[in-house]
């Protein structure tokens, strides 16, 4: 009877322990994965807008992604281009049609934050039109800003 | 002769004020350009040891400058590679003789510092060899870990 008393007392303490270490864990844990949370909620959204700009044929909305700078860089096979205009104009020039925009779709999406105010994303993208299927991957280098979450630098490659 | 006084009083003020100035903002800039000079170096220095390692033919030696992680990613066209050991795996199968080697070269490196444990590199690679001469652009995140600085996420694309 003792020792099933003592046993019983010994399985309520552990329980307690238990209780007290996620208790303990939930806490120290719970701020760092909210902050993240909250970053690749914002650097998600940035993306939708972007592929919801694109499929209503709006490039300049589907820029807006981007950061408004001289300096913002977008890599795509051997070519390097900078600048937010200068990517503006080049996306103006080869999508100059809502057959060539066709209809976006970005998947796999995997964002991993860099301290508070960068993020990598790493994801899928992929154009659907009437004659080609044309798809890849792309690496994308977000920072938070005074514009908010932006894209800095994009690599972009296709299958 | 009182005004070329004052005069050479308010020019010595003047250069005094100057003089402060100075100070100021080399006291105030400095340990900036410092701590990402320092990163710089560091990144520079992962770079350098990987094309020395590659044009010895030492695949390894070029795979250190990776994160030993499963983690690791790399991104070429359509395809992603994950895992420092999987990425050698395909080096060792890609790349199985010195004359497939080549000899490596980067160039136009622009190193940005993120913060100050994580890195972004845009580069151009080119693979000289007796048949062709391969060469792109390269995007590289850098973090500093307990390994010192590696790679974590490679996204080439080719010419």
């Amino acid at each position: 009877m003792i020792q099933i008393k003592s046993s019983f007392q010994l399985s309520l303490c552990f329980s307690f322990f238990l209780a007290c270490c996620v208790v303990c864990v939930g806490y120290a844990t719970k701020p760092e994965s909210k902050r993240e949370a909250k970053i690749i909620a914002a650097v998600r959204a940035v993306l939708d807008a972007q592929r919801d700009a694109w499929n209503r044929g709006d490039v300049e909305g589907y820029m807006n992604g981007y950061e408004r700078s001289k300096e913002t860089v977008f890599v795509s096979g051997d070519n390097v281009t900078r600048g937010w205009q200068t990517v503006l104009d080049r996306y103006k020039k080869n999508y100059n049609s809502r057959e060539k925009m066709g209809t976006l779709t970005f998947s796999e999406l995997e964002i991993t934050t860099v301290g508070n105010d960068a993020a990598i994303v790493l994801g899928r993208w992929h154009l659907k039109r009437v004659k080609d299927e044309p798809h890849g991957r792309f690496t994308l280098i977000l920072r938070r800003s005074k514009q908010g979450w932006k894209i800095i630098h994009d690599h972009t490659s296709s299958a």
